[in-house]
């Protein structure tokens, strides 16, 4: 080290240790962590071969394959990066250059899918719903009639829009057409039902800072018995070494050989944020999101706020909401952040300065949370909270 | 959620919470981490676009490009995904469809970085170093004469062996045949001096979980004015869309457009982890590494452990050595790790069986893990510990 270069690091100011900064987070990602993910962050780390380790993979992948309600067959893996990931894990293992697929778009997210496999080389065919709405398989079946695809690629929970896609009739939509149904689960795991034998999901993905309540850094993925059997018979090799799913199950699987070093610290504390949703019961932690949302939605109401997508295809755990005119929505969410350490979400894409999303996820889907959002949103809109704040809690009685 | 998949989670035991292990790790990586890190680690999670989260990013940022000894025009960027992953990121920004790659394989790690310019399309062409020992420039020179390519790939700390590669003359080699020079310092950076301006390196990958002593999960990835330049000028885009740096930049740079969410607690972590190298400051931290190293050496030649490189590319933080006649090393490993809470690792590739691996990085490299590790050694050996920790003693006045 030498010249410039040592005189930069010898006059560099160190920067100050962090300190912690604490906020209510209430916006799409990521939820506020309970105190024991984060002091499961924070255990000494170990190798990534440990048997220590290894036990701790395997319950992760017992937990995730039973909150996915999947089935026998299949295989359940939590990529190491983040949800975006996971999507492009399950792409470019399920499509190869000139496969055809099938992408919904009703949102970013969907947006996005289609991107990712077209850089995959895929033939891709887009069915575009407007943001907000949910589309019905019939509407699909008229779009594309009898074409085949290899797959079928939708959104269950739309975090840009807030929607709550039903998924019934869609595997036998992709089935009878040769495709595999993906479907993005990133917002909906943990918060609402995620079924995928119930629904014949052959490929999912979520991510750990939703509803689970962990950190970002880690995608769920799971894949079916088929989807397998797909990549199994795959004329080339994955696009990705990273995200190659069978080399990734070398590592995860019962071979334990090195493919990468796997984040330990982070699945530490995917496994307490697990841990914590079976404690609770996964039923009653769906009906505990349905519950303060319902609420949250009886407080909006009060407070003259108008939510963008009609009660049956709400999302429990996201809401969106129209900004109202002649707010500069930025600078009252930095307010929301200065002067109640509050976050909450700004609109993407068509949506961006005309949307607010008010996230209620896992760790933060509580009465709570609720109060708390509808005092700071009433505050700086200048709007009554009081009488939201008992609108919800009416609701919740 | 009904029938098979509800009675799973109805009768599912719940996994106890996890307990801290701990282990002295003096494998490959993770390093063992610093209190103040795992605390950083398990700070309360703020929001991805919060404010205060931008100045920890810029900061991370500015240490990291600091410490790669990188120039102005280049951006240093920690990929979200571990060090395989920034791997991937540099070789599919840097190549598309039909570019030319010369990779030296030297190790698993060149030979894992050829196997991902071919997925990503290129033509490769590989240059064989028998493991264990460095290259001459003018060997590749006689290799592949004046032919050109668009990327020239080299290993700095190859971690299957233990090799330090000089990079002195390579930026030459490659940019007088059109190349670009890409640096795979995963082992390397905070152990020994990386210094991308002074050797004309265009991109360069690392690893958190080695001698930056921060668990595993984020890839600083450093990529100069002249890679840049290339990546403008792509015909194609690039095939990861997780991956793109470009995409990427959106978000890390000033625009701070949605890209993916961070993993905001690991940067946390790696905030406080780069914070203690300047701390201890660059040349004292790789003074130690070498001067622990040493000393390492001096008690395995008590021990009559053989070095697998000599002493001239040998690398500090990571030691090959010689299993022994007739010894099961895997289960000697485990003995290791059972009777002494001690990680060392095991050969890849063909050095599997017949290597073992012992890492002094980071927060590892000190005298005590020295004397932990001979001591251990020379149990599980019966083999003379107190001679072995009398020559480290000596090695280190």
């Amino acid at each position: 080290m030498r010249g410039a270069t040592l005189a930069t690091l010898r006059s560099m100011q160190v920067p100050d240790a962090l300190r912690p900064t604490h906020r209510l987070l209430l916006g799409p990602g990521p939820s506020p962590v309970p105190p024991s993910v984060l002091t499961a962050l924070g255990l000494p780390t170990i190798g990534h071969l440990d048997p220590a380790f290894l036990r701790v993979m395997d319950e992760i992948r017992a937990m995730l394959h039973a909150l996915m309600g999947a089935g026998t067959g299949g295989r359940t893996t939590p990529i190491s990066a983040t949800g975006s990931a996971g999507m492009e894990t399950c792409v470019v293992n399920l499509l190869e250059r000139g496969s055809r697929a099938l992408i919904v778009r009703a949102g970013v997210f969907g947006t996005r899918m289609a991107e990712v496999a077209e850089r995959a080389g895929a033939e891709v065919t887009t069915f575009d719903v407007p943001w907000g709405e949910a589309f019905e398989v019939g509407a699909l079946e008229e779009a594309v009639g009898d074409a085949r695809f290899d797959l079928v690629g939708v959104v269950h929970a739309e975090t840009s829009t807030g929607v709550l896609q039903p998924l019934e009739g869609l595997s036998d939509f992709a089935h009878q057409r040769g495709a595999l149904l993906l479907v993005d689960a990133v917002t909906s795991l943990g918060g609402v039902p995620v079924e995928v034998e119930r629904h014949g999901i052959d490929a999912l993905y979520s991510g750990t800072q939703k509803c689970l309540s962990c950190p970002p850094g880690l995608s769920p993925v799971h894949v079916s018995a088929r989807a397998l059997e797909r990549i199994a018979n795959r004329r080339t090799k994955v696009q990705s070494w990273y995200l190659d799913l069978s080399l990734i199950e070398g590592y995860w699987g019962g071979e334990r050989a090195y493919h990468h070093t796997a984040p330990i610290n982070m699945l530490f504390g995917l496994h307490e944020a697990l841990r914590l949703a079976f404690e609770e019961g996964v039923e009653a932690r769906y009906a505990r999101h349905a519950r303060v949302a319902a609420a949250l939605w009886s407080g909006l109401e009060a407070l003259d706020l108008a939510p963008r997508v009609a009660l049956e295809h709400r999302l429990a755990p996201l809401t969106t909401l129209a900004v109202p005119d002649g707010v500069d929505e930025a600078a009252l969410r930095r307010q929301l952040l200065d002067e109640h350490d509050l976050e909450i979400g700004g609109g993407l894409g068509p949506m961006k300065g005309t949307t607010w999303r008010i996230g209620l996820m896992g760790h933060g889907a509580t009465e709570e949370s609720v109060v708390r959002c509808l005092t700071a949103l009433g505050a700086v809109l200048d709007r009554d909270a009081r009488a939201a704040v008992d609108a919800a809690t009416r609701a919740l009685q």
